[in-house]
């Protein structure tokens, strides 16, 4: 039994814990949504073997809140589909509402514009910013912003008959302008009155918008954007217009690469081994370090440019950013470890910018989460069978990573054999700071990433 | 600012926790350890999208407190391996030691038996148990009780000279009782005080013990084992006894299998795909249901098992019980997801059964965990590719599975090409019960499991 003392201790720990819930909640309400894209438990800890050993923790491994989001995804028809991409998923986070791949804030079906968070924030007088280490017109920054039925119609050249790799995949063509639509994806981002806007893709606004004569870069001038293309004047952009900061033509390159800019590669079994698995022998691939990638100089890191983000959206009615690290997922499709694993160290650096800024902003929530599983698995250096004497190894291509703390870790990418691997269907961590502790459930859905920062925006 | 009658209210709502805390404290202290071989989040996701849908939640899903552990893993020289077998990973949970792959509760190197927590259990008076669908030698429940180099030693008859498929894996020679070791599992297992040990594996105590003409069954009844083979004599058996229940020769058979016994199997493409990737068709497998494994017929469930264990525990001192679902790993490595999601599903309803355990016996802590991931994966059913025509398809074997809510989940298994597949390193899923939120971290490292486990029983 306690003491009258400690009761009395206890009732003034209450009373001033009350008081910092009531400064905080006196303090704009600011959300800072992190995703990594394609970041799953199982990119995380190759990332964290590598960056800081097997018994390491980054820093987003020190999180007070740790829990799962269920992937949802349908097809049109609205039957459950087990493995998402990065369109329906950003979709469902910035909307709430599950949708079909390759979607962007538009439903499955009817095709039907979905409002999204960045909107509902702006309508109630707050400010918003997207960064992306991808085309800001790519699928998860898009979903934000953007309503149109598929993600690659990111620019007006790429509105009908688009084609992949000479392959024709669909079009956009009922969101044509001329068919009163609201045109393609950077015409939206050039028109919209999103605050802060950086990342790469300059292509899709370098090309004439829809019917005129000037670029859809001169659209977003003329919307009141500030563009820039060198990290250097991001700084020096003025404070009172809104800012556009394109600082690649597509996807910006990434921190991290493969030693000589290896990717993961085949091993190739012995003459013998195709007669029987038990017989002959396998040559590996060598292993090798990540090295710091040439083409990463003179980009702006992804923590330089959500530093510029905070600054600039730092207001007395709050604020919503999204934060995507795009390549953990685009260099994993790649097949190459050394890359995600730079991306994740990123989006680590960003966390930490993040961090110091709700320690002096109490009322900012940070969620932390990914949009869907990627293909790369740690499989063991020495087989688990290896006694067996056999020749045992993967069908699919693998990196032998030599690590910091001096051993072998294997990656082994193998959803296909086809020039890109496939995103997988687990469930998604999510992570967030004190203010999402008691909020946050354990096991959410990824629409209920949309309600909660909805609920902490008071919107 | 809080009213006065508000703090009066909250300082009542303090004194009434704190004397429910009381009251817990005053009851015996137990910990229900269930651990899911092979169960990491995307096998949970697997089970999840059959057994309940993907909006569906499982009792694991529900569970206050869900966290990650980071699994560790060392060679023989002490540096790090990234991918854990069995062995090491439970002996991590069972003594709070890193260990080698293979290694049953030993150190790496020096090959020096850890104290487990059952043993530390054991001399603190209180009950202890273990109950496992594989053979109650085998490495997970084995690293709770035995000490011994190799995981594979689990009779006398295989301590020296092992052979698996005819290939020598190896020796446990240094642990014959003639070197003054204490022998094979199975024979540690039948000198322990165990109170309840439940599972496979009767064919490692029909052979006789080393050196004796009695067999190891034998050994275990002169020590106090009441030992029971079927199911129905579980409840029968003498409480004044040790209860050794051995229900199947090895491993017990699963509750689900494939259509027809169907596993997964690997897509054939045609002879112009052999040319390039790009051309030509493939033959996917065709789609299957999951149905009762007629094999299973007799076995005592994991749930029946498990009540059976807590009925006998159930005492004033406390008591710690490790309960294994081992075939979720074990279906894995044989590519038979319909196993695995069986096995999770038996996993889930000793869940619900430790719960309603827990809601009766209020300082009951309960902690579910995996040891290490697995091969599984699950990829889209329609390529995200899909749109470049061309054949897009795993060189692993794939299990197109048709689930309750009508559509089809692909399950990818691709670690290797050989007889079994290969564990993962992905950091693994923990959950808790009421009773460890606030008290388990959201990520801790493998051993500090033990450590949790030892804090609760006041050991």
């Amino acid at each position: 039994m306690r003491t009258p003392t400690k009761t009395l201790t206890t009732a003034v720990s209450t009373l001033l814990l009350t008081a910092a819930a009531t400064l905080s909640a006196q303090q704009p309400a600011n959300v800072i949504l992190i995703i990594g894209d394609g970041m799953d438990d199982h990119q995380i800890t190759i990332a964290r073997n590598y960056l800081v050993g097997s018994r390491g923790r980054l820093t987003l491994d020190q999180m007070p809140m740790r829990g799962v989001a269920q992937v949802l995804t349908v097809n049109e028809s609205g039957q459950a589909v087990y493995v998402a991409d990065s369109a329906n998923s950003a979709t469902s986070m910035a909307t709430g509402e599950v949708t079909s791949r390759g979607r962007i804030a538009t439903t499955a079906g009817s095709d039907q514009p979905i409002p999204t968070i960045i909107e509902l924030a702006e309508a109630a007088g707050m400010k918003t910013g997207l960064v992306s280490t991808a085309s800001v017109t790519d699928a998860t920054p898009a979903s934000f912003v953007a309503h149109i039925n598929a993600r690659f119609c990111e620019n007006p050249e790429a509105m009908q008959d688009v084609e992949f790799s000479g392959i024709k995949i669909g079009d956009c063509t009922q969101h044509l302008a001329v068919n009163g639509g609201a045109g393609s994806i950077s015409e939206q981002i050039a028109r919209s009155n999103v605050d802060v806007v950086l990342g790469g893709g300059s292509k899709h606004f370098a090309v004439n918008s829809a019917g005129g004569s000037t670029s859809v870069s001169d659209l977003a001038s003329a919307n009141g954007y500030h563009v820039v293309t060198a990290a250097a004047d991001m700084a020096t952009a003025p404070a009172d217009q809104k800012l556009l900061g394109l600082f690649s033509p597509g996807t910006m390159p990434v921190r991290l690469q493969g030693e000589g800019g290896r990717e993961a590669e085949k091993p190739v079994p012995s003459w013998a081994n195709h007669i029987s698995r038990y017989i002959g022998s396998v040559t590996m691939p060598e292993p090798m370090i990540c090295e710091p990638n040439p083409g990463f100089a003179g980009m702006p890191s992804m923590q330089s440019m959500t530093e510029i983000a905070l600054a600039r959206l730092r207001n007395d009615s709050g604020f919503f950013l999204m934060v995507e690290s795009a390549s953990i997922d685009k260099q994993s499709h790649e097949r190459k470890p050394c890359g995600s694993i730079g991306e994740l160290e990123q989006l680590n650096e960003v966390l930490d910018s993040a961090l110091a800024f709700a320690e002096s902003n109490p009322n900012t929530l940070i969620i932390v989460t990914a949009d869907h599983g990627q293909a790369a698995q740690m499989i063991p250096e020495e087989s688990l069978f290896a006694a067996f004497g056999a020749p045992v190894f993967t069908r699919g291509r693998l990196a032998r990573i030599k690590t910091p703390e001096g051993t072998i870790m294997g990656v082994n990418y193998a959803t296909n054999d086809f020039i890109m691997e496939e995103h997988t269907g687990v469930n998604i961590p999510v992570f967030s700071n004190q203010t999402g502790v008691g909020k946050i459930p354990t096991m959410i859905t990824q629409p209920q990433i949309f309600e909660l920062v909805r609920e902490h925006l008071g919107l």
